[in-house]
């Protein structure tokens, strides 16, 4: 599993494209450093198309706040970009209590005007679900994407991908005992059909099946200082990956608070309320080098930020890592523990 | 003297941000790959400058087509983009036949709507001048710098900046015959101010100075296939550097003009015509490897494009140059003949 539709690395201006098929687009919020990038991405994911496959293109569909669609509209539209595939903009609305006044945007400025883009198709607005304190993105069959709330100096948003359970295992020594040979009974058991024996007797699915194995979750938070609410907590339980942002050192945290951002010690206490598997942090500031580039005995030295983390969690078996661009991280499949 | 303030290379993302101060920027058309990285290279400028110096910074003019206002309002307006300098956009207002009817933007895709970025001045709208074929941007002490018509898929233009001519060097031989001294009156007949000796006699300038030093000369043009109007060729007449793009090669000329491009012998027939010294090709289409990443061998070898335009100029004496980012290109302060 590759986190992909998630770019707000890749949407700063500087790094290269993911060149595979991308159908999602999630946005965190509408600062330069990760939005500038996104119409020269759709351009470059629509170069990248090979001629034979344009019929058959799905829509993107591209998540993110309110102001999004507008966005995209004059930015595609003056400059003339030509896409080969529809796209639809889905606008989170946020609350007001997202960030400070100055850092909301009127409805005069996100209003859409001009005629929409030729491949622009009809979007969402979706507004918090108050009951559950998060967004409902969409769901397929194997995710559900759900949105939550952060506070940053404009508003922004926390996405948590969740993968649906999975039926556990069949006992097949079990099902040799019945007498049963593996052929369509074996699927309609996995599937969760209730069948009828030669012998008349009904079996249940749960007599043949090893318990659910739990789906894996991905949470990623966009820049913030805090989390509002108690619906980012609640649907980020148990995530197997939590990546969150860390700007500045636990030293500076005044600094980074002051401009809705984080340091390695919030993020730390955001993964620990979540018992989160592992951290990943992300978005340091510019004083700190990134990995690769980074010398022993620099002054302001990422794995500081790293450090930090783990004092935090010290004792947790959290795993902390500092993400780098394009960095994948598989994330194993759970196993049902045998009893 | 450096061609700094065109950043059609630079704007393609992917690519470092000149740090120095830019007061100027020119922007050929608004197609994606020479605008999208606008926003983003403004922020970086603005986040570079060092706070001390904040009070006194002036405006950075930005020249570009009609629509350009309304995309640097709305892409920094909704990212929340605080500058620390202020910015205008002057808009150049194309002809209808610098491009196809559907690369035509309408009145209503660029009109401005909503609050003007708090940063932003006031812009002028420049129109075509009917009687020279070109347009007049701006001139200081220094520089004349005028846009001309070019046809490419969407309007786009190309830039002359011009040097003024310069005062030729004193004839300091002539002058201690006469038995004038170094002094307050050399700096006088230099900046071309009569003198009355104390012989009684008029002396004028033109008796003591050497032929005027003409001015440098650079021209880029645009993404195009065709120069529109005799304007182009007036102004770039003599012009020391020429820059123009080659996206082909010239066995790819009718594929090439139907996406409103250059080959190389194209842009070789227009260095000939202007009687330029050097022709500076850029804008290669992705088949052609950077100069840094070709391999001997390589299929679509980029030094074939120089080979072409070389051919085009055979006998000539005109430097053909492949530009690559961040290149610079000294131009030698023109001289006097000694006679
Ligand atoms: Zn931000
Ligand atoms: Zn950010
Ligand atoms: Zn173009
Ligand atoms: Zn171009």
């Amino acid at each position: 599993m590759i986190v992909n539709p998630f770019w707000d690395a890749c949407l700063r201006p500087g790094h290269g494209v993911p060149t595979g098929r991308i159908t999602k687009v999630f946005i965190s919020h509408l600062h330069g450093d990760h939005l500038f990038g996104l119409p020269g991405l759709l351009c470059t994911v629509s170069l990248n198309i090979s001629p034979d496959v344009q019929q058959s293109l799905k829509c993107v569909d591209i998540y993110g706040p309110r102001g999004l669609r507008k966005f995209l509209r004059v930015t595609l539209g003056l400059t003339g970009s030509q896409l080969l595939f529809p796209y639809a903009v889905h606008e989170l609305e946020p609350t007001s209590d997202q960030c400070p006044e100055e850092g909301q945007l009127s409805l005069e400025m996100t209003e859409e005007s001009g005629p929409p883009h030729p491949q622009e198709q009809p979007g969402r607005t979706i507004p918090l679900d108050v009951s559950s304190d998060c967004y409902l993105l969409f769901q397929d069959s194997k995710f559900v994407v759900k949105a939550f709330r952060l506070f940053h100096r404009i508003p922004s948003f926390g996405f948590c991908i969740q993968e649906h359970d999975r039926p556990g295992r069949l006992k097949t020594e079990r099902l040799k005992e019945l007498g049963l040979k593996p052929g369509p009974l074996y699927g309609r058991l996995k599937a969760g059909e209730s069948v009828v024996l030669e012998s008349g007797r009904t079996l249940h699915p749960s007599e043949v099946l090893e318990a659910d194995i739990p789906g894996r979750k991905v949470c990623v938070f966009g820049d913030c200082s805090s989390v509002l609410g108690e619906g980012a907590f609640r649907l980020c339980a148990g995530a197997d990956v939590l990546v969150h942002e860390a700007t500045l050192g636990d030293e500076h945290r005044e600094k980074a608070v002051e401009h809705g951002h984080s340091t390695p010690e919030m993020a730390a206490a955001v993964a620990r309320t979540c018992c989160a598997q592992r951290l990943v942090l992300y978005h340091f500031s510019q004083r700190y080098k990134p990995g690769s580039l980074q010398k022993e005995g620099d002054e302001d030295n990422v794995s500081e930020l790293k450090n930090q983390a783990e004092q935090a969690l010290q004792g947790r078996g959290v795993e902390v890592t500092l993400a780098e661009d394009f960095m994948t991280i598989p994330i194993p499949l759970k196993r049902q523990p045998t009893s």
